[in-house]
Protein backbone atom coordinates (compact mmCIF):
# COMPACT_ATOMS: atom_id res chain seq x y z
CA UNK A 1 0.00 0.00 0.00
CA UNK A 2 1.24 4.20 -1.05
CA UNK A 3 2.33 5.44 2.18
CA UNK A 4 1.04 9.62 2.52
CA UNK A 5 2.93 12.32 3.25
CA UNK A 6 1.15 15.59 4.33
CA UNK A 7 3.04 18.44 2.58
CA UNK A 8 3.20 22.06 4.28
CA UNK A 9 3.41 25.55 2.10
CA UNK A 10 4.52 28.26 3.96
CA UNK A 11 8.37 27.41 4.32
CA UNK A 12 8.61 24.36 2.91
CA UNK A 13 7.39 24.64 -0.98
CA UNK A 14 6.73 28.30 -0.78
CA UNK A 15 9.54 30.49 0.09
CA UNK A 16 7.69 32.24 2.80
CA UNK A 17 11.99 33.67 3.92
CA UNK A 18 12.30 35.56 0.23
CA UNK A 19 8.76 36.56 0.30
CA UNK A 20 8.65 38.11 3.90
CA UNK A 21 12.40 40.26 3.49
CA UNK A 22 11.04 41.81 0.33
CA UNK A 23 7.65 42.95 1.87
CA UNK A 24 10.11 44.05 4.39
CA UNK A 25 12.12 45.62 2.40
CA UNK A 26 9.51 47.09 0.28
CA UNK A 27 7.13 48.36 2.89
CA UNK A 28 9.41 49.70 5.72
CA UNK A 29 12.40 50.36 3.70
CA UNK A 30 15.01 47.60 5.87
CA UNK A 31 17.01 45.37 4.09
CA UNK A 32 17.29 42.40 6.53
CA UNK A 33 19.95 39.57 5.50
CA UNK A 34 18.71 36.37 5.60
CA UNK A 35 21.32 35.56 8.68
CA UNK A 36 19.58 37.90 10.75
CA UNK A 37 16.29 36.20 10.79
CA UNK A 38 18.07 32.99 12.03
CA UNK A 39 16.56 31.76 15.60
CA UNK A 40 12.99 34.39 15.42
CA UNK A 41 9.77 33.83 14.42
CA UNK A 42 7.52 35.37 11.45
CA UNK A 43 6.58 37.49 14.18
CA UNK A 44 9.85 39.26 15.85
CA UNK A 45 11.55 39.59 12.96
CA UNK A 46 11.49 43.58 12.50
CA UNK A 47 10.45 45.82 15.24
CA UNK A 48 7.38 47.13 13.59
CA UNK A 49 5.23 44.94 15.72
CA UNK A 50 2.25 43.02 14.04
CA UNK A 51 4.25 43.40 10.59
CA UNK A 52 3.54 39.47 10.04
CA UNK A 53 0.04 40.00 10.16
CA UNK A 54 -0.37 43.13 8.56
CA UNK A 55 1.13 41.14 5.20
CA UNK A 56 -1.45 38.17 5.69
CA UNK A 57 -4.17 40.48 5.75
CA UNK A 58 -2.95 42.26 2.94
CA UNK A 59 -4.57 40.74 -0.49
CA UNK A 60 -1.67 39.04 -2.81
CA UNK A 61 0.75 38.45 0.23
CA UNK A 62 0.46 34.75 0.03
CA UNK A 63 -0.06 34.66 -3.55
CA UNK A 64 2.82 36.09 -4.84
CA UNK A 65 5.36 33.88 -2.81
CA UNK A 66 8.00 32.26 -4.66
CA UNK A 67 8.23 28.51 -5.29
CA UNK A 68 11.16 26.94 -2.79
CA UNK A 69 14.04 26.08 -5.20
CA UNK A 70 13.35 22.11 -6.57
CA UNK A 71 10.25 21.96 -4.58
CA UNK A 72 8.00 21.50 -8.04
CA UNK A 73 10.40 18.92 -9.11
CA UNK A 74 10.77 17.17 -5.78
CA UNK A 75 7.12 16.81 -5.05
CA UNK A 76 6.03 15.12 -8.52
CA UNK A 77 8.96 13.04 -8.11
CA UNK A 78 7.40 12.64 -4.37
CA UNK A 79 3.96 11.65 -5.95
CA UNK A 80 5.27 8.37 -7.64
CA UNK A 81 5.70 6.70 -4.97
CA UNK A 82 3.39 8.25 -2.45
CA UNK A 83 0.29 9.87 -2.27
CA UNK A 84 1.18 13.56 -1.35
CA UNK A 85 -0.93 15.39 0.73
CA UNK A 86 -0.27 19.81 0.55
CA UNK A 87 -1.82 20.77 4.56
CA UNK A 88 -1.35 24.19 5.19
CA UNK A 89 -2.91 26.06 8.51
CA UNK A 90 -4.40 28.53 6.10
CA UNK A 91 -7.48 28.83 8.72
CA UNK A 92 -5.54 31.83 10.87
CA UNK A 93 -5.45 33.91 7.69
CA UNK A 94 -9.21 33.54 5.86
CA UNK A 95 -8.03 36.02 3.15
CA UNK A 96 -5.49 33.27 2.59
CA UNK A 97 -7.43 30.46 1.38
CA UNK A 98 -8.34 31.59 -2.20
CA UNK A 99 -5.26 33.37 -2.35
CA UNK A 100 -3.46 29.72 -1.60
CA UNK A 101 -5.34 27.68 -3.49
CA UNK A 102 -4.68 29.57 -6.83
CA UNK A 103 -0.86 29.67 -6.17
CA UNK A 104 -0.95 26.09 -6.05
CA UNK A 105 -3.43 25.90 -9.08
CA UNK A 106 -0.20 27.88 -10.73
CA UNK A 107 2.66 26.24 -9.35
CA UNK A 108 1.44 22.60 -8.51
CA UNK A 109 -1.45 22.02 -10.77
CA UNK A 110 -0.49 18.00 -11.11
CA UNK A 111 -1.75 18.11 -7.33
CA UNK A 112 -6.03 17.15 -7.52
CA UNK A 113 -8.26 19.29 -5.12
CA UNK A 114 -8.81 16.03 -3.30
CA UNK A 115 -5.38 16.37 -1.62
CA UNK A 116 -5.35 20.12 -0.75
CA UNK A 117 -6.04 20.47 2.80
CA UNK A 118 -6.58 23.52 4.55
CA UNK A 119 -6.68 23.27 8.45
CA UNK A 120 -6.27 24.98 11.85
CA UNK A 121 -4.44 22.53 14.18
CA UNK A 122 -2.65 19.90 12.30
CA UNK A 123 -2.92 17.50 15.12
CA UNK A 124 -5.49 15.60 13.21
CA UNK A 125 -3.73 14.74 10.06
CA UNK A 126 -3.44 11.26 9.92
CA UNK A 127 -0.77 10.76 6.88
CA UNK A 128 1.94 8.71 7.53
CA UNK A 129 4.28 11.27 6.77
CA UNK A 130 5.00 14.80 7.83
CA UNK A 131 7.26 17.53 5.96
CA UNK A 132 6.87 20.70 7.89
CA UNK A 133 8.92 23.49 9.07
CA UNK A 134 6.90 24.17 12.35
CA UNK A 135 7.66 22.32 15.86
CA UNK A 136 3.86 22.79 16.81
CA UNK A 137 2.69 20.84 13.82
CA UNK A 138 5.31 17.99 13.96
CA UNK A 139 5.22 17.60 17.74
CA UNK A 140 1.41 16.75 17.60
CA UNK A 141 1.63 14.24 14.38
CA UNK A 142 1.60 10.84 15.30
CA UNK A 143 3.13 9.44 11.91
CA UNK A 144 6.73 10.24 11.06
CA UNK A 145 8.36 13.65 10.99
CA UNK A 146 10.74 15.30 8.25
CA UNK A 147 11.48 19.00 9.68
CA UNK A 148 12.13 21.23 6.74
CA UNK A 149 14.83 23.69 7.36
CA UNK A 150 14.00 27.34 8.17
CA UNK A 151 14.65 30.57 10.77
CA UNK A 152 12.87 29.94 13.54
CA UNK A 153 13.47 25.77 13.85
CA UNK A 154 17.60 26.05 13.58
CA UNK A 155 17.39 25.62 17.51
CA UNK A 156 14.89 22.80 17.54
CA UNK A 157 17.07 19.37 17.34
CA UNK A 158 14.09 16.28 18.01
CA UNK A 159 13.02 15.91 14.75
CA UNK A 160 14.77 14.82 11.47
CA UNK A 161 16.17 17.60 9.87
CA UNK A 162 16.56 18.41 5.87
CA UNK A 163 18.27 21.46 4.44
CA UNK A 164 16.23 21.49 0.92
CA UNK A 165 14.45 19.70 -1.18
CA UNK A 166 17.29 17.12 -2.91
CA UNK A 167 17.59 15.85 0.86
CA UNK A 168 13.71 15.23 1.19
CA UNK A 169 14.21 12.80 -1.78
CA UNK A 170 17.48 11.19 -0.71
CA UNK A 171 15.73 10.46 2.64
CA UNK A 172 12.12 8.92 1.26
CA UNK A 173 13.93 7.28 -0.92
CA UNK A 174 14.60 5.01 1.49
CA UNK A 175 11.19 4.99 3.00
CA UNK A 176 9.13 3.87 -0.10
CA UNK B 1 -7.76 11.73 26.98
CA UNK B 2 -11.25 13.50 25.17
CA UNK B 3 -11.84 11.67 22.07
CA UNK B 4 -11.93 13.90 18.67
CA UNK B 5 -15.14 13.69 16.37
CA UNK B 6 -14.72 14.81 12.61
CA UNK B 7 -18.43 16.56 11.78
CA UNK B 8 -19.24 17.10 8.34
CA UNK B 9 -20.95 20.81 6.98
CA UNK B 10 -23.07 19.87 4.20
CA UNK B 11 -25.93 17.53 5.13
CA UNK B 12 -24.93 17.59 8.96
CA UNK B 13 -24.91 21.25 10.17
CA UNK B 14 -26.01 22.80 7.24
CA UNK B 15 -29.66 21.81 6.13
CA UNK B 16 -28.30 21.30 2.50
CA UNK B 17 -31.81 19.40 1.50
CA UNK B 18 -34.07 22.64 2.06
CA UNK B 19 -31.17 24.91 0.25
CA UNK B 20 -31.19 22.33 -2.59
CA UNK B 21 -35.55 22.97 -2.75
CA UNK B 22 -35.46 26.47 -2.40
CA UNK B 23 -33.04 27.10 -5.15
CA UNK B 24 -34.63 24.38 -7.45
CA UNK B 25 -37.73 26.57 -7.35
CA UNK B 26 -36.24 29.54 -7.42
CA UNK B 27 -33.77 29.10 -10.31
CA UNK B 28 -36.18 26.52 -12.40
CA UNK B 29 -39.36 26.75 -10.99
CA UNK B 30 -39.91 23.30 -9.35
CA UNK B 31 -41.32 22.48 -6.33
CA UNK B 32 -39.90 19.00 -5.57
CA UNK B 33 -41.13 17.32 -2.50
CA UNK B 34 -38.74 15.73 -0.10
CA UNK B 35 -39.83 12.78 -1.33
CA UNK B 36 -38.92 13.13 -4.28
CA UNK B 37 -35.35 13.26 -3.48
CA UNK B 38 -34.89 9.85 -1.55
CA UNK B 39 -32.19 7.92 -3.03
CA UNK B 40 -30.99 10.07 -5.71
CA UNK B 41 -27.65 11.86 -5.30
CA UNK B 42 -27.08 15.91 -5.40
CA UNK B 43 -26.29 15.68 -9.20
CA UNK B 44 -29.12 14.10 -9.93
CA UNK B 45 -32.24 15.41 -8.03
CA UNK B 46 -33.53 17.53 -11.20
CA UNK B 47 -33.96 16.74 -15.12
CA UNK B 48 -31.49 20.05 -15.42
CA UNK B 49 -28.12 18.52 -15.95
CA UNK B 50 -25.30 20.10 -13.88
CA UNK B 51 -27.80 22.18 -11.68
CA UNK B 52 -25.92 21.63 -8.13
CA UNK B 53 -22.90 22.61 -10.00
CA UNK B 54 -24.54 25.70 -10.89
CA UNK B 55 -25.71 26.44 -7.56
CA UNK B 56 -21.85 25.77 -5.79
CA UNK B 57 -20.35 27.75 -8.31
CA UNK B 58 -23.13 30.70 -7.44
CA UNK B 59 -21.67 33.33 -4.97
CA UNK B 60 -23.99 33.01 -1.77
CA UNK B 61 -25.32 29.56 -2.24
CA UNK B 62 -23.50 28.23 0.95
CA UNK B 63 -23.32 31.23 2.68
CA UNK B 64 -26.80 31.33 2.64
CA UNK B 65 -27.60 27.83 4.21
CA UNK B 66 -30.08 26.82 6.61
CA UNK B 67 -28.65 25.96 9.68
CA UNK B 68 -29.66 21.96 10.71
CA UNK B 69 -32.42 22.08 13.48
CA UNK B 70 -31.24 21.30 16.61
CA UNK B 71 -26.83 21.11 15.28
CA UNK B 72 -26.17 24.29 16.84
CA UNK B 73 -27.11 23.38 20.78
CA UNK B 74 -26.16 19.57 19.96
CA UNK B 75 -22.58 20.54 18.72
CA UNK B 76 -21.94 22.99 21.45
CA UNK B 77 -23.27 20.26 23.91
CA UNK B 78 -20.43 17.37 22.44
CA UNK B 79 -17.88 20.26 22.51
CA UNK B 80 -18.55 19.56 26.41
CA UNK B 81 -16.86 16.07 26.42
CA UNK B 82 -15.32 15.95 22.77
CA UNK B 83 -12.82 17.72 20.98
CA UNK B 84 -14.78 19.18 17.88
CA UNK B 85 -13.52 19.80 13.93
CA UNK B 86 -15.65 20.66 11.14
CA UNK B 87 -14.19 19.06 8.66
CA UNK B 88 -15.94 19.93 5.11
CA UNK B 89 -14.84 18.36 1.89
CA UNK B 90 -14.83 21.98 0.40
CA UNK B 91 -11.99 22.11 -2.38
CA UNK B 92 -13.99 20.95 -5.33
CA UNK B 93 -16.19 24.38 -5.07
CA UNK B 94 -13.59 26.65 -4.34
CA UNK B 95 -15.66 29.72 -4.50
CA UNK B 96 -17.46 27.77 -1.12
CA UNK B 97 -14.07 28.30 0.89
CA UNK B 98 -14.82 31.79 1.88
CA UNK B 99 -18.33 31.26 2.12
CA UNK B 100 -18.40 28.69 4.67
CA UNK B 101 -15.59 30.17 6.77
CA UNK B 102 -17.91 33.06 6.98
CA UNK B 103 -21.02 30.58 7.53
CA UNK B 104 -19.38 29.35 10.42
CA UNK B 105 -18.37 32.03 11.79
CA UNK B 106 -21.92 33.17 12.12
CA UNK B 107 -23.87 30.32 12.99
CA UNK B 108 -20.52 28.75 14.91
CA UNK B 109 -19.02 31.00 16.39
CA UNK B 110 -17.91 29.15 19.15
CA UNK B 111 -15.52 26.93 17.23
CA UNK B 112 -11.97 28.28 16.59
CA UNK B 113 -10.52 28.62 13.44
CA UNK B 114 -8.28 25.64 14.95
CA UNK B 115 -10.59 23.31 14.60
CA UNK B 116 -11.94 23.78 10.70
CA UNK B 117 -10.81 21.97 8.13
CA UNK B 118 -11.85 21.97 4.57
CA UNK B 119 -10.31 18.93 2.55
CA UNK B 120 -11.02 17.13 -1.09
CA UNK B 121 -10.89 13.59 0.22
CA UNK B 122 -11.18 12.71 4.15
CA UNK B 123 -9.11 9.77 4.24
CA UNK B 124 -5.89 10.95 5.77
CA UNK B 125 -8.74 12.66 8.74
CA UNK B 126 -7.17 11.11 12.00
CA UNK B 127 -10.05 12.05 14.41
CA UNK B 128 -11.67 9.12 16.23
CA UNK B 129 -14.70 9.73 15.14
CA UNK B 130 -16.53 11.05 11.97
CA UNK B 131 -20.26 12.40 11.45
CA UNK B 132 -21.00 13.06 7.83
CA UNK B 133 -23.83 11.94 5.76
CA UNK B 134 -21.99 10.30 2.61
CA UNK B 135 -21.14 6.88 2.48
CA UNK B 136 -17.72 7.51 0.21
CA UNK B 137 -16.11 9.65 3.42
CA UNK B 138 -17.02 7.39 6.00
CA UNK B 139 -16.38 4.24 4.23
CA UNK B 140 -12.66 5.64 4.02
CA UNK B 141 -12.23 6.44 7.75
CA UNK B 142 -10.17 4.63 9.87
CA UNK B 143 -12.15 5.70 13.26
CA UNK B 144 -16.05 5.25 14.14
CA UNK B 145 -18.15 6.28 11.50
CA UNK B 146 -21.95 7.84 11.98
CA UNK B 147 -23.86 8.16 9.56
CA UNK B 148 -26.36 11.56 9.53
CA UNK B 149 -29.55 10.28 7.35
CA UNK B 150 -29.85 12.17 3.99
CA UNK B 151 -31.88 11.20 1.11
CA UNK B 152 -28.69 10.05 -0.85
CA UNK B 153 -28.03 7.81 1.63
CA UNK B 154 -31.26 5.77 2.59
CA UNK B 155 -30.10 2.52 0.64
CA UNK B 156 -26.84 2.20 2.77
CA UNK B 157 -27.06 0.67 5.87
CA UNK B 158 -23.07 -0.63 6.53
CA UNK B 159 -22.81 2.68 8.99
CA UNK B 160 -24.80 3.42 12.44
CA UNK B 161 -27.62 6.10 11.33
CA UNK B 162 -28.93 8.80 13.07
CA UNK B 163 -31.68 10.89 11.78
CA UNK B 164 -31.54 13.96 13.84
CA UNK B 165 -29.18 15.72 16.21
CA UNK B 166 -31.07 14.31 19.22
CA UNK B 167 -30.29 10.59 17.85
CA UNK B 168 -26.59 12.08 17.85
CA UNK B 169 -26.15 12.99 21.30
CA UNK B 170 -28.13 9.78 22.21
CA UNK B 171 -25.40 7.67 20.88
CA UNK B 172 -22.27 9.60 21.66
CA UNK B 173 -23.26 10.04 25.14
CA UNK B 174 -22.29 6.13 25.39
CA UNK B 175 -18.41 7.26 23.86
CA UNK B 176 -17.21 9.55 26.52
Amino acid sequence: MRKSIAIDMDGVIADEETQLLTWYERHYGLKIHPHELIGRTEYDVVPELGAYDKFSATPGYFRTTPVMPGAVEAVKKLSEDFDIYIVSAAMQYPLSLSQKLEWLGEHFPFISWRNIIFCGDKSIIGTDYMIDDHIKNLDNFKGKTVMFNAFHNVNHHHHQRVNNWDEVLELMKKEI
